[in-house]
This record gives C-alpha cells, structure tokens and sequence, in this order.
C-alpha cells in the first residue's frame, strides 16, 4: 500500500496517549507525542480552574476515586505497586502513569506545552499516506507561544480522550437564570457549595461524585436526573470488586438475556431504587451505569434529593417535568459530560466530533480513508476499567503501522461500522459507544495473535488456563504470547486477586467460633425453627 | 410505703428528661427539671469546644446521623414530620424534641443552666422516701454562679445518661506521646485532621464515623480495633431502615441462633470483613455493632487503613499487638466511650457509677432502696432505637410514683439484677447493657397495662394486629390502650412505612419494561444457559 510507516504523530500524553507511545516504540517507531498541557497523565491531573480555557478539558475532584479497580485497570506490562489499595485515588494513579512513562522511557518522546494546531494529509498524502502536523508551544499560563513549527509524519495517532469539551445542555428560560452555572469539570469539592442550595444535573458518575460531596457541605442538594442511571457500588458478591466480578471470560460468554438475570440482584439488592428516586427508566444495560457507594447515605438524611428532569429554567430555580419546582437555587452544576473535539483537523470528515457520524472501524480506523495511517485511540467506553482496551488498541495501530497487521477494504469497514452503530443506536437510543469489554479485547487481541490459544493452554498451564477462563480477565493474559510478551504475566494474573485484597488486610484477626459446625447448627435452627413456629402461632 | 408522690425532680433535659417529665405530667405529678446546658436536648446539640469542661459531655460531629429510623425512634405520641427524611441529622432531632416540649408544655418545668449538685436522703427519708436536691445557677461560661437552693422532693429521676464522662483508656507509653491525644467527643469535623496522620481507637459508631470523616481531610488514618465490630449499613433486605426489618415482634420470638443465623448474610453479604480488616473476633450479638454506610470505601482506597488494638505508645506512634507500628502519628482520637457518672451522689452505692457495681431493677429502679422514690431512666443500650425504652421507663416510673403500678420486695429485685447482669457477662464477656428492644419494651408496657390484648386485637383489628406482629415494632403500639393513649396511636402504626419512604420518593419514574413477564424470561433463560453452558463446555 503506502511507503512503510515509521515516525508517528501521538496527540495527547493522557493514558491513551502514553500507551500509543509505548506501542510504538516496542514496535520501532519512532513516536512524537503532542501534550498541550504541562504534564502528562491527561485526566488523572488536577488543573487549575485558572489554566482550563473556556469550558474544555475533563479534569478531577477531590473526592475522585477510581471506578475500576487495580488489578483491571492495570498496564498489561506494568503491575501497579503491590502495596496500592484496591481502588485508586487520583495521586496514585498520576504516579503510577509517570512511572509508566519512566520505565519505559517514554518522557523523552513527549513534548509537554505543545498544542497541536493542525493535522492535515501531507501533499503527497495520497500516494504515502502521510501528514502535516502543526503545533505551537504554550506557555506557563496557557497562552500560546512561539512560533509554529510543522513537521510531516508517516502516521498519526488521535487520543485526545472522551473527556474534551465540556458539554452543557440548554434549556428554555437558562439564559435568565439568576444564580451560577457551572459543567463538572470546574467542581473540585464540595466545599465550595458550602451552605448553597444546588442542583446537580446529569446521571454520570461525576454526577454523583459531584452531588454527593456537595450534600457534606450544601444547604441542599438536588439531583436531576431524566432517564436516570443504574447505581452500583465497588463490591460485587464475596467482597469481589465489581468489575473483577462481572468481567470474567466464562460470563461474558453467556447471553445478554442472562447477564442481566444475574446482574439484576446486584443493583435493585442494596435498596429500593424507587424509595430513593433512583430507578433508571431504562433496561440494565441499556441506559447508563453509574458506579457510587456513599449516594443513598447522602438522600435518607434528606442532604440530597433525587428530581426528575429540568422542564425550564426560572429566574430564580428550575420547573421539573413532574411539575414540582426548586426555588432560590443558587448554582447548577451540568455533570452532563463531554463531546469530542478534534480541532486541529480543518476538514472535520476526517474524523467526526459527533458520535451521530463517527465512522470509526472497530472504533479505531477512520473507515472511509485510503491509508491505514491514522487511527483514533481511546474512544470507546465500557462496563469496567476502559484504559486495557485502548492499549490493546495502540497495540493493533503499531502493528497495521508496521503492515504485520492489515486492515479489511473500505466497504468492509463501512459495514463494521453501520453494524455496531445500528446496534448501540437500537439499544441506547442515541448514539453511544458502550460495550462490555471482553468480547472487543480478544477481537483486538486476535488481530495480532495476543489472543493465547485456550486448548494449548488448558494442556499445558491448566491452572492458568481455568484462572484466566473463570478468574477476572487481568489485562496481562494478552502479554503472554504475540508480540512483546512480558515474563512477568503469568504471575501478575495468578497473583492477580492476592494483589487486589492483601493491601486492605491490615488487621488479621481470627474468627469468632460459629460454636460448633454450622451444619449441626442449621439442623438445630430447622427444629427449633419449627418449635418456635407452633409457639408463636399459639 | 411512703407518701404520695407529687414532686418530682428530673435530673437533665436530654432526651430521656424530656420524656421524664412529660410522663410525670401526663401523670399529674409536679415535676422540675434541672439542666445544666442553657439548651434542652442533650447529645443533640452542637457544643462549643470550649464549654466542655475537660472530658465532660458526649456531643455531636458535623456528619453525624441516627443510626435508627424515624419511625423507630419517634416518640409514642408525637409524630416526625412526615416530610423529614428516614434518617434523621441533629438538626431534624434537636427541632424535633424542641417541638415536643413545646408541645406538651414541659419547657415551664425546666429550669436551664442549672446543675445539680447535691442528691441526698431528705432528714425525714426514712418515713418518706423524699430526696434534698441542691443545685446551682450556671452562668453563660459554664461557670458555676449564684447560691446554692436546696429543695425537697417526693421522687427523683435520674436522666443524666449513658454519655456522660469521655473514657480515656491508657497504654504503655501513652504518657511520653509527643503527639494529641483527644476523645471522640472533641472531635467535630475531619477537617480539624487535614494532612495529618490521625490514628482513631474504637469500635463503637462514632470510632467509624471519625476515622471515615477524617479519612477524607487527613494525609492518612488509621483505626485500630482491639475486638472488632459487627458492621452493618442502614439499610436491610428489600430497602427497608435495617431497625425496622430487623425489630418486628415475630422475629423477635425467635430464638437467638435463628436470628443470628438469619442476620449473619445482612453483615458478611456486603463485603469481605477478612479482607478489610473489618471482622469482629466475638460471635454476632455478642460483641459490638457498629452501623456505618461509608467505612469500606474509605478502606478500599487506601485512605483508612484497620489495625489491630494497641500495644503501647511510642514517643511519636503506636506499637500495636500483631508488632506492626506507626510512626509520625500527629494525633490520636479515643473513640473509647463513655463512663456513667452521678457526681451529686455523695454516697456513691446510692447508684454506682459502673456497670460491673450498678444494681438497677430492671435497669431502672435502685434495687436496695426500700422506697420506690429514685429512678434511673436512659441508662439501657439496645439494637435498635434507644429512646422508645426510655420512654416506657419513664411511663413506669410515673405509674409506680402514683402507686399505680408497684415494685415487688428487695429479694426479687435483686434476683433480677443478678440475673440479668449474669447473663450478659456471659454473653459480652464484660459488664454491658445490651439488648434486643422488643422483650424488654413488651415487658415495661406489661408493667402499665399499655400492651394491648394481641388476640383481642387480632378480633376487633386484624389489620392493625397483624401490621403490629409481622412489621416493624413502632412506639404507638404501646398508646393504644393502656394509660394516657393517643388517638393517633393507630394511624401512626399503620402509615409507619408510608412516612419512612415517601419522604426520598422525590423522583418517581416508571420502571423500564422487562421485556415480558419473568416467568417467561426465566424459562427462556434457563433454557438458554443450558445451551449456553453446553457451548461454553464445548
């Protein structure tokens, strides 16, 4: 096809970004990465409210705590500390990107405070399938500087996240409200609402982080919610982390009809979603999942009312669709998420910023170009920790740059792409990406024979095998064999569950005694169950 | 016996005060009621640091919230606000108790900013049975102030309870400790701790609720937990308050292993107490309960870690009993408990001012004094709302003042005390109150005759019987019938459960289809993960 691909254009040093580089150099390429901000580790920074420009950037809050837990959300590669708790706060997942970055001397192939002004096909894109990228230094405060300086590239990388532009709805009467309007990605904690009557809008996740926190500290806190969301906490059945526990190989096997059966339980288990005002209008799996363990703490105390949607806005509050209304609000915080944005391409058919008309082959290739020199890394959203598939996703990128891999023909790729859009179209009801991981991990996996063979494996490691069939499908399985194995994968999957739980077993005492085997007891508990019966019906 | 009982002195104006010297003037007994705060409510309120004189005075937190619901705790005879929520914040409960003094005009009968210093057998006691009360005006700073008065009284009801003096325990070392040392009752929000390494000492609720307030300022905390506590949320099977599924009359008919054995899945189904250093040593009932919401997510992200009980101090740490330290600790909170203490006793066997010495008559009555004119009420602990027990003995002591009701001789007394105090040795393996409410509650109201007739009940109301035995044991049942009942008393019962959800149901949507009945999906499904099953095994 194309003249044989060797340095790459990576836009953005968040974890997509890092892993793109990573990819590229245990393939021989030779990246250069693009970060505009002054560090990497995109969304796991704190930014001042100062530095953000407008309304772009996803950023953290305080109370931030990772959704996914360790062992899921690991490097294939890079096992986090043993000592880091099961989940993960911000710091330690800054530190441990860093760390990524250090170890496998991706720093030096990062160009902090560098934006990246335009990407466009080179003049003889046609026949190399290369690019022209422009970029700009930016200084301390944000603003740009320097000179711009353009450069041509063999390929391009895209993984400027999901977490772009903020996005804030409109409703009728907004323009004439009186009190502050804020997205989430200007929240950094709850205090700053202190003694305030708020509304907090959306059914994400930072939609309830944000709502939440701000109860501790708010006079009141509202929570509009349209379809609502499926509220789940971090623990699954036995103490399991939830996403451990949902994401296992033999599971994902089993139709959706049942996943949901079996999920069921563990969402509508912990309290009534309709005492609560939480119920989601949707089916499981089919509206939005937002992972909270402190929100129905937060309601029975009164802190936090769950609302329905906004119908309009007043002067002075908003008119809910069920016709109740809040008055004398004083700020509302749009949780409501983010659009992509890709700036820098001038023609935006490149690459879509709207779901509606991202064409994406197997959510990575812009389906419609000639050459496979561009790709698009980190775009798709899953039920669990999404960062194992976008490396697997830069991982396939390497390997197409490198023509080990091949992609299938245009029509092809139109009709992948028309098939997963109907599909979520049919389920969402809007266009979204949303997915249950496994299935698209050993797709990618498979694209570059990552995927280790389960018979030979059952033979020949069947403590393995059964571990990695019915054990949480840990991201180092597909570092076992393919290109770039790590020695390190069997262990890190073995040790995968003593990993996630050794770290909060700081206080080993014994248990108590069940005074006598708990089958003699149960046998007893049924006669004296009896016994009891016919006293208390006397 | 003694003369008619008229005036009665009520010794504080918390909680069981309160419903002291209503039950004395719905009696029409005189009662005065003496306290030493310039506010009613007791624990209720927010104390400023400075008024608590040393270690004097249990008193709220910032994130502080009932851990019983409010249907559950609900004075008898006057209700919640229907729209208060089903937890309550001191906030709710101190305008709660304000209200109900207002209400039944108690305010006129008690005397703020009052202590007592004196309690002593009147010269005449012997014949009498009266009591010489000496106290003093207080003035704003705490101060005491003003000439000592000296009254008689017919009765006296001590209602000081069960927070009274801050217990400090001391370790090895504790002495050369550079850092502070404080009590739980000092503590007021976990930003006192931010960036510090802050160490709590506990296993009562107020040890979890510190050490999760302060987890989410401090640089690290750390909760060390000698035996451990059996903790469990709010919230139980079917989203019902855990109180209310819990204390129903059925239930409580059943034998202690039953209901172990059927409470034991609602402590250990949340999440893995091993693995969160969480697990109590003593058999569930038989060692502490904490109720806590939040406490594992502050775990699983690293930001509390549990520790076994301490061993001894260091100048600037612990030493705990598995050898492992902290070093660099800043402060330690003793989340310890509380003592009793009469100090206005000069004779100290009058009512001992420890649990291993109390001789109470059904945790009531002094159980060596030939008169029936010295009442102890409050000083009970139970799984469950504390304050309906209060109430009933409050009632009691109003009946057998007015010779009503009449205590049996100073030998059955004090079998009863041996007996009870016995049993919970045994149980506890320490000297403690702690019991299921509903015996102890069915037992007080038996004494007044307001335990209705069940099977009388069950003929002339079969609803109210039934939603009476099988639902949660709500106060009104015992202002059905017997002395001074409400006419509210049925309502209160029967739209109990309506008054604790409706309040949160503020976003009422319909549930999302399940796609056909579930009996239908269900045979599909079971068909389907045989099918499945027989794929997955090929």
């Amino acid at each position: 096809m194309a003249i044989p691909v060797k340095r790459v254009a990576v836009i953005g040093a968040g974890v997509s970004g890092l892993m793109s580089v990573k990819s590229c150099l245990e393939a021989g390429l030779e990246p250069v990465c693009f970060e505009k901000n002054e560090q990497l580790g995109g969304v796991w920074q704190t930014q001042e409210l100062d530095n953000l420009d407008g309304i772009s950037g996803g950023t953290i809050y305080q109370c931030l705590m990772s959704n996914s837990s360790k062992e899921m959300m690991t490097v294939s590669d890079f096992p986090f500390p043993k000592e880091y708790p099961p989940y993960l706060t911000p710091e330690h997942l800054l530190t441990y990107y860093r760390n990524y970055a250090e170890h496998f001397n991706l720093d030096q192939h990062i160009r902090l405070s560098t934006e990246v002004m335009k990407v466009a096909p080179s003049a003889d894109h046609e026949a190399t399938g290369r690019w022209e990228v422009c970029s700009r230094p930016r200084c301390r405060s944000g603003t740009l500087d320097g000179p711009t300086a353009s450069e041509i590239f063999d390929a391009v990388i895209v993984s400027t996240g999901l977490f772009n532009t903020a996005f804030v709805p409109s409703y009728p009467g907004q323009g004439e409200f009186r009190g502050q309007i804020l997205h989430s990605n200007r929240f950094r904690s709850g205090e700053q609402f202190a003694g305030k009557t708020v509304l907090v809008v959306g059914s994400s996740h930072s939609a309830g982080d944000v709502a939440v926190d701000a109860s501790r500290h708010a006079s009141q806190v509202y929570l509009s919610m349209r379809d609502g969301a499926w509220v789940i906490g971090r623990f699954g059945p036995g103490g399991m982390p939830i996403d451990a526990y949902s994401n296992s190989r033999w599971k994902a096997k089993l139709p959706e009809v049942i996943r949901r059966l079996a999920a069921r339980p563990m969402f509508e288990g912990r309290f009534d979603l309709d005492n609560l005002g939480l119920r989601c209008k949707r089916r499981l799996f089919e509206g939005y999942i937002m992972v909270n363990d402190e929100i129905h703490c937060r309601i029975i105390c009164g802190a936090l009312r769950c609302k329905p949607g906004i119908e309009r806005f007043t002067r002075d509050g908003v008119v809910f669709e069920d016709g109740t209304r809040v008055d004398g609000l004083d700020v509302v915080v749009f949780a409501t998420g983010y659009n992509l944005n890709f700036p820098f391409f001038e023609d935006n058919s490149i690459i879509a910023d709207n779901f509606a008309d991202l064409e994406l082959y197997m959510h990575v290739w812009p389906a419609r170009r000639t050459h496979p020199t561009l790709a698009a890394v980190g775009y798709v959203s899953t039920l669990g920790a999404q960062t194992p598939l976008f490396e697997l996703q830069s991982r396939w990128v390497a390997q197409v740059f490198l023509g080990n891999a091949r992609l299938p023909g245009i029509d092809e790729r139109m009709e992948d792409v028309k098939r997963r859009k109907e599909a979520y179209f049919k389920k969402f009801g809007k266009h979204r990406i949303f997915f249950p991981p496994i299935p698209y991990c050993e797709e990618l996996a498979d694209r570059i024979g990552a995927r280790p063979n389960f018979t030979r494996l059952l033979l020949t490691d069947p403590k393995l095998a059964l571990r990695a069939f019915l054990g949480p499908a840990y991201p180092p399985f597909y570092r076992l064999n393919g290109p770039h194995p790590w020695a390190g994968a069997r262990d890190a999957i073995i040790n995968g569950w003593a990993n996630t739980v050794n770290p909060t077993r700081t206080r080993v005492v014994e248990r108590p005694s069940t005074g006598g085997a708990l089958t003699v007891a149960m046998l007893i508990a049924v006669t004296v169950l009896i016994i009891s019966l016919i006293l208390v019906l006397n």
